[in-house]
């Protein structure tokens, strides 16, 4: 039986993977030792990685070469913008992040360098890469998620809730239709495109890493 | 009072939008003399105009400046993609139209244009112009619905269901919610912005005109 | 031997070609029987097609995936932009058109769709989708002045320049390298991305036979 | 007298920029101190930088509003790609930099989201954007080459070479035109728009300066 071309990237890119369970950062959520100010920053970041990735899920619909994938993703921005959100600001609600120090956030380097990357290849490179490009993003979360659920459970009850939404059945469901997207796209792509998307999915995979490490030394612009 | 900006487009284009109205095909539907031929082209062509459709509100929502606006393109691509087109084809199958017909239609010089125009004006304009080129569609079935269901209802009960969903409330608070993002990004652009919008708002305008005319005509290509 | 993609697509698109080469338009260039008038409308619509193809080709270098590719398509954006419409607007000049009345040109229907389609196709498309949508006005063009040089010279000494340009070795050689890049990207290209590149050969195709159209019924907007 | 937009946002960007004239790769070029395996590596990164700038070039051309702005952008494109990357190819010889090594250079980090952030602009923001982010690097580098110009010698004949080319009259009337031209588009723009322009000013000067810090310290990635 053929390997399944997400396998296939998810090996090239299993020490960034990795480095990403290892890191102090995702450690720290499982074990509880994280410092709330690590994370009330990850929580503000994301909500900008959020808006933009909003944004590219729903130029993936406009590119889409069929209307399932078109739907799907229309489907996916729609419940980011209206959904995600919300609950992404009744969850920084709890750390008493309020939606005026939401919207006040600016990007640190590297969520503007990755929400680049990722609207840069929806806007430019194939339908392929753009979906290689966001595989790591789904699916990454699915994995932590569920390698932290497997482990005891944080005192933190926010910590808990965060564990249990990025395990949680519906976020497994979303990587598996990413996942199966990748798959038909790299069975049915050149050599040449394979090799693209095997980029976009490496890129993206050290973003994923460089956003944990961001949140967990607090980056800020140099000048 | 300061003249909305919609109302000044409407204006402007109001010899087309005459045209539209006193088209044979738009009267045709309300008179019910509209020969089911010329009808049955139109709904096929209108099938393939939503799937653009869809991918041009989904690059408006990627495109948009604020949340509000990102959310309601979004959430108007999941509906078009996901509502529109389950009724289109059930809408069709009324006329013996199969989905299979759908699927193998081709676009018609008109719809390749119109179709064109927009997507052309969601990647490359400003959002405003985008805008201004979308309006022409939501608010022209809208006023050509509330015009035929003031007239005479139709005899083939296929007719008056087109009327009744165009000239519904849902179809007119769409309408007005484009005419309003309209009035506001004209209210804040350029007087070079505005020029632009009201070029594209005119483009779009002619194609509405032209739409009807392609499929009175039942047009192909001459090649 | 194999048969080039860019010789099958010419097959494919056939009967299209043929509806060109027996265009009263271009036969009218010929034999010089071309009304003058005629000739201005489409002198005056090719200025803003060219602008548009400047657009294009730029677009097509910042998409190629090679540096030869962007190098050729840079130096035809520049070329187009710095020399040939110069060329058009002296052209022009010969049929008493002066520049102000180039600028003031507004897009017939047919400039407006053919312009639209390639723009979309640059911004939306695949780099195979547009090289081959660009195909039929390179290849076109020069196939055209070709097979007019054979023929006996028209006594206006404008319609012989025009003749000479486009059957001239550099536009030749023009051809021959577009032709070459679409055979090399048909070659590489799944079955797929060649019935992708099919259809747009075919849309531009059908472009080129109504641009002599619309100048030859010198066509304006219905409204 | 009205000050120019473009020295309203050099003042705005006044600390970045002095930390670029002040940073040690940049003081290091003029006094010769810098060690040649980090100016290799900045050699090897910028000729990756080059490639997607000529790209930003291009879609400037695309979709810039005029002639003379398609105009000068189509040929900066192509000088970049004709003449500046050939030039750059025989500079990096001077090092023993082989073309094969310039091939198989891969983005650092920071080359990657400069990159990705020009063509991010260049594809989805607005063109006044657009010609915001390409001043820093255009007028940044004139300024460079003039301080260090005014400054003594540096020993190494390739660093004063660096020196002259960024100090000559060529490149300083190209940092005007773009200065010019920003100061346009910043007199026309809406107060909205300068705030984007100021913002995409901003980033890409912390690039330039990142640019330096990436080559003083031979970036990688950290997976």
């Amino acid at each position: 039986m053929e390997e399944r071309f997400s396998e296939y990237l998810r090996k090239v890119a299993s020490s960034i993977w990795e480095a990403q369970h290892n890191h102090p950062f995702v450690r720290g959520i499982g074990d509880g030792t994280l410092e709330l100010e690590r994370f009330k920053y990850w929580v503000r970041q994301d909500y900008l990685f959020l808006i933009d990735y909003a944004r590219v899920l729903a130029m993936a619909s406009a590119r889409a070469p069929d209307l399932p994938a078109m739907r799907r993703f229309a489907e996916l921005a729609r419940s980011t913008l209206e959904v995600e959100m919300d609950l992404h600001r009744a969850y920084a609600a709890e750390f008493g992040i309020s939606p005026e120090e939401l919207e006040r956030e600016q990007k640190s380097p590297t969520t503007q360098a990755y929400t680049d990357f990722l609207k840069c290849t929806a806007a430019l490179g194939s339908f392929e890469e753009l979906a290689a490009a966001l595989l790591p993003c789904m699916w990454g979360f699915c994995e932590i998620g569920q390698r932290l659920a497997s482990g005891p459970r944080p005192r933190d009850p926010r910590y808990a809730k965060w564990i249990d939404m990025y395990s949680s059945k519906e976020f497994a469901e979303l990587a598996e239709w990413c996942k199966g997207l990748v798959d038909q796209l790299g069975r049915e792509a050149t050599a040449q495109e394979r090799q693209r998307m095997e980029e976009a999915f490496l890129v993206s995979s050290r973003y994923e890493y460089l956003f944990w490490e961001a949140a967990y030394r607090m980056e800020t612009w140099p000048v």
